[in-house]
């Protein structure tokens, strides 16, 4: 079976995701449609690149990541690094005919993701996007649901990503609250997860109204490079302050081609959520309802059971479901952040050796940026429906 | 114990939990503020009504409602008929000195519910609206800790009412899909229910961004005058159409007068949903979430539970809670939709023998017909945020 | 219609939810099988049973129960007083033919329970116990699933019922700790309703193995007369301590007449359970859950269900469903500990007018006091399955 | 940081989670306690062998265990092979000083265990049973807090595991069905899981009372040699049928040495259930639910909670809880099995590294075998308490 060298750029918990993941797939999906191999890993030192070969696996390490893109023995690429530098490592990736896996969002920007965009097709690479809660066995069952029309016409689509990490005044001022870096705050950070699951299940949006919130607006710097989420540095109470020029809440109406509607809420500051992502759709013969906190379930309401038998059924994912083969012989013996992962890394491997379109791809990063703007442009605009470009 | 003559005008599903309330109340809530006397019912006709009399144990029966706001021995009145006759029964009650609790919405327009106001003000008499809701002891106990304080400064409402009985596009055209008589769909129907609890629990309301949605434009014209809901008509497959003017859907933005914003989603067309009245309130030091199909049950986040013990907690009411001494004495017991008409009617008494405010009354239910034509009006234009007329 | 007078001995919380159903029930079931009128009540003093014909809306009232089943006008008579007194009265009022609901259990020993069935059927007067969970309409529709087959034949049934309101140590020595005057603590307190349900849904009991508990042996000694349940009382700490003769837990497992196996536990010392009557059915074609706690729904798992959309199906009863039509025209619109008396008066008094028996009634109580006896032998034995007595 | 050449026999769905976690564990823990080494798989076949070789990433393979038990190059071993191989690879393996992670239950009979804990003392090497499931974070976070004496004394133990896909006549006997392989039915494949939670979180078990129950006495012979569970075969109608020799329901009282009871229920034959392990513990100063298939979640309740503020706790793990760190940087991000089993690989090599007992291990496998075993005695002698032998 054919082997692909695997570079991974960036070392912190994405990349351990990654390499988990490429070393599980094979032995989940066999025949694998590739072997990857652990091959190269680039972090911010020498040091630290060294380190985390030996922790993931990696044959080599580096501390430029254009040592991986030019390096010809590299087959692939996963890109785990801030949202401001995906473009150019995209780019330059796709330029040495590497296949790319990358984070989410894709880019900062709908003109940075365009030129992602054109680098892969021009240079004709696989290309995959990290939303990997697409890939929850639960959600792509969703998606087979609404596919054979047993829920009928969708008519909404309700969404929500909670968390609290962010909640607390005093979680200091890290790059995920600098639109320079982040680009936004909860809108593309855990709001576009939810957008790449509407997308995914009912299509294509053309308008949106929003309303986006700073509760928060001025946070403790942190003179740490880490990224520790909601962990609070010591001496937090006496650290200068700098402003937080993100939203801590984004809330938007969306509208789908096929004329159904829907709402999405997205925030970092809901206390007692943690990764509370949900949604319910309604269609003309029935409903869906998910929540990613029990993931292991799928709630489906049908009109064509029986009046006085109705109600939402709980489905609980296993052999019989998308993926169910591969994964685990006993529904509900656990679907964790790791099969989330290794389903992904499949679909890239799939996409790669079958030549098809991953999903998602770049293409889809580029829809959502432009969603992302046309949500900011909207927001300027007093909340009025405002169309996305294309 | 001062006893209060009571006629109920209206004889359905309505009049049966307003009656039902008016017998039970004392029972509960003892020393009572006083005691109602089922005296006379109106309904359609001479014979439905003395029916409704022996069914309901009224004392006597008319098919003039006139009759008993004219009538100098009744002190109280309940409107429990179609939203387009409450104004001008209101009113006549009003100037004839009696109190009265009114079924919502209070009026089909605001111009309309005004009017209403002005004369319950000009005859000083007791009113009140039967947002019923409110009245759950979780509901009350969500008030009770956002207004100690307990979960900060509330930032965000989010709210549904979702039920699915007209999600059947051979549910009749009842008086609930014409303008003309409901106003208009799940918006006036269940959505101002949860206006009102955002009201309630998070306060004033100033500006509405909205769309509103007929998902099922025509519907089977029914010739029976009993509305009973999702109920389809023997024979509906052959029944002529007819249109529907009012909305399947209202899903809407708001801001409140403190700074707050919210989302609100109301729809009667949501498959496998029935009474799922639900609210998230995040706070800037804790959460609350209802959900009124589990209505034992009030959920709250506290950031100050220590940070590996925290975690919403389920707490079930009981009498260490609102109302709670009147009402069972362990907690889960049951509420159900009897315990919260009770506590309606002891609100009413005690606002009549107090000669306080009731919660909620006609002044709120007029703010709310404000708020409803403003989220039509946003609809109007383009989804805009509008601001709510005073 | 006719009118049955009706006597209420006891002035509690029992009494108070029977007279609220007894002035509903018609307003719910009509036309009604009978009116009751409240009549005549007693409580211990004549200045409290004053109070309760006030309060509750009777006629007369006593302090002296023997006024009440001697009074010729008086036609039924509800049994709300500790278990203790619950033969003495019943064998009196069904010597002077009245029909009785005596509130459960029916007796704190066989011999008693026998002797007043042998009271009420030479008497030919109607009797029913007051077991008012099996009147949830979610229990009915599990009973009525389980009649029509839809589940198979039943296998396993695993019941519960806990409570925290005895789990304070502080919590005073009233009565229900004294089997002098309560026969047992948990096991015939709240044990006592698993097991009616049991009995209900899966049928006779033959054979049971139990272990029992009492993990606090002693509590202070209150003088209150009043029972608060947990509510202790001020100056506890300094109290002098009496001792618990009662169990705190009971668990034991059954054995079915048709063969199917049940375990049951019960227990008032489950910090954080509050009223946690749950069951769950395994039949060899499907499943049911139920838990009080959340009572306007019924799960049940159908094996006929295509294998990939199977999954226990959350149905909310509502019209559509056992007493439906009679209580409130949308599932989840609520039920309540009210709905469940008034369901519970509406059997007893159709069984009065049809002359048909009452569902549960003295002959179900006494076969309850066999089980709980066996109960007990058994956690004298070592836990042997042991025969119940018929 | 050494490194450790793993053998694995059995090539199964547990030999795909075992290589799963080796290949993984070093990214979660790091510094890792040692590097395993993917060296060696044995199946039945040199083929298959192969196969799970190149599938699973080792760099031998063979069809004899007793060439990688012999094999001087291996450092450790994990069993994951049917019940009845245990004791033989693991006596062998243990005398070749190879560190054994077996798979569960350790054996069929207390005998056998006896001599695997005989065989791994006297060879001094390192042992774990592979019970995963106290590896869930939400699990040893439940240990955490009782051995802390949050929830004070513990008093009850109530626990089930219920899964459906024996509940089907059709489901082909396989060698779960077969006492000779097996040992038992439900009670040792997954009653045990129970039980190791049991003693993990409440200690010791003197005494048991049980219940035994086959409700489907033949099953259609299958000349399948993989277990697919509860997979019909193709013609599975007309196959002739062999006896069941197993249990198809467990259920049992347990009481244990600190003086808490318990009562515990296994089957395969819940229809709606799939891998529904769940516990509830009372203790005299709060409660603890877990339901594994919301395994992110552990709800706690406190006395010592405000009354009024009281109720279960829905704690979501993350990284402020046991293994946290090490995991993923968001509670509910997701726990799935393979998280349970890098865990569970973690622990192992930290008790071979730090020369400290692994847990659970081998010892803790012969209890339960005793504890097996006193079960099926009771389950003989009418359901008695029955010693369990030490």
């Amino acid at each position: 079976m054919k082997t692909y060298n695997v570079g991974v750029i960036g070392a912190g918990f994405m990349a351990k995701a990654h390499s988990m993941a490429y070393a599980a797939m094979p032995m989940f999906f066999w025949p694998a449609p590739g072997i990857p191999v652990r091959y190269s890993i680039c972090d911010v030192t020498a040091d630290l690149a060294a380190d985390a070969a030996s922790r993931l696996g990696f044959t080599k390490s580096t501390d430029d990541w254009r040592t991986i893109v030019n390096d010809p023995d590299v087959d692939a690429v996963s890109i785990c690094t801030p949202n401001d530098s995906h473009a150019e490592i995209a780019i330059a990736a796709a330029r040495n005919g590497k296949h790319i896996l990358c984070e989410k969002p894709l880019a900062n920007t709908a003109a940075e993701a365009k030129a992602m965009v054109d680098a892969v097709v021009d240079n004709n690479v696989t290309n995959m996007l990290a939303f990997n809660y697409r890939h929850t066995p639960a959600v792509a069952l969703a998606r087979e649901i609404i596919d054979s029309g047993e829920i009928g016409t969708v008519q909404t689509f309700r969404g929500t990503y909670l968390q609290d990490w962010s909640a607390d005044a005093s979680t200091p001022l890290s790059w995920r609250f600098q639109s320079a870096i982040a680009g936004s705050g909860a809108l593309g950070d855990i709001g576009t997860h939810v957008i790449d699951l509407a997308r995914y299940l009912v299509g294509e949006i053309n308008e949106v109204a929003a309303n986006l919130k700073t509760y928060i607006p001025q946070r403790p710097l942190s003179n740490s490079t880490v990224d520790k989420l909601g962990a609070a540095a010591p001496g937090v109470e006496t650290a200068p302050m700098g402003a937080v020029d993100v939203d801590d809440e984004a809330s938007f109406a969306v509208r789908f081609a096929d004329g159904a509607t829907g709402s999405i809420e997205a925030t970092r500051n809901a206390w007692g959520r943690n990764n509370f992502i949900t949604f319910e759709i309604h269609g003309s013969a029935g409903s869906i309802y998910f929540d990613y906190e029990h993931r292991d379930e799928l709630r489906v309401a049908y009109a064509s059971d029986r009046a006085d038998r109705r109600g939402f059924r709980i489905i609980q994912t296993g052999p019989q479901h998308p993926y169910g083969d591969h994964l685990w012989p006993i529904p509900a013996l656990g679907i964790g952040y790791c099969e989330t992962k290794i389903v992904e890394t499949y679909e890239f491997f799939k996409a790669i050796t079958d030549g098809t379109q991953a999903s998602p791809n770049f293409a889809d990063g580029l829809a959502i940026c432009h969603i992302v703007e046309a949500i900011q442009r909207s927001h300027l605009t007093d909340g009025a429906w405002t169309h996305v470009t294309r």
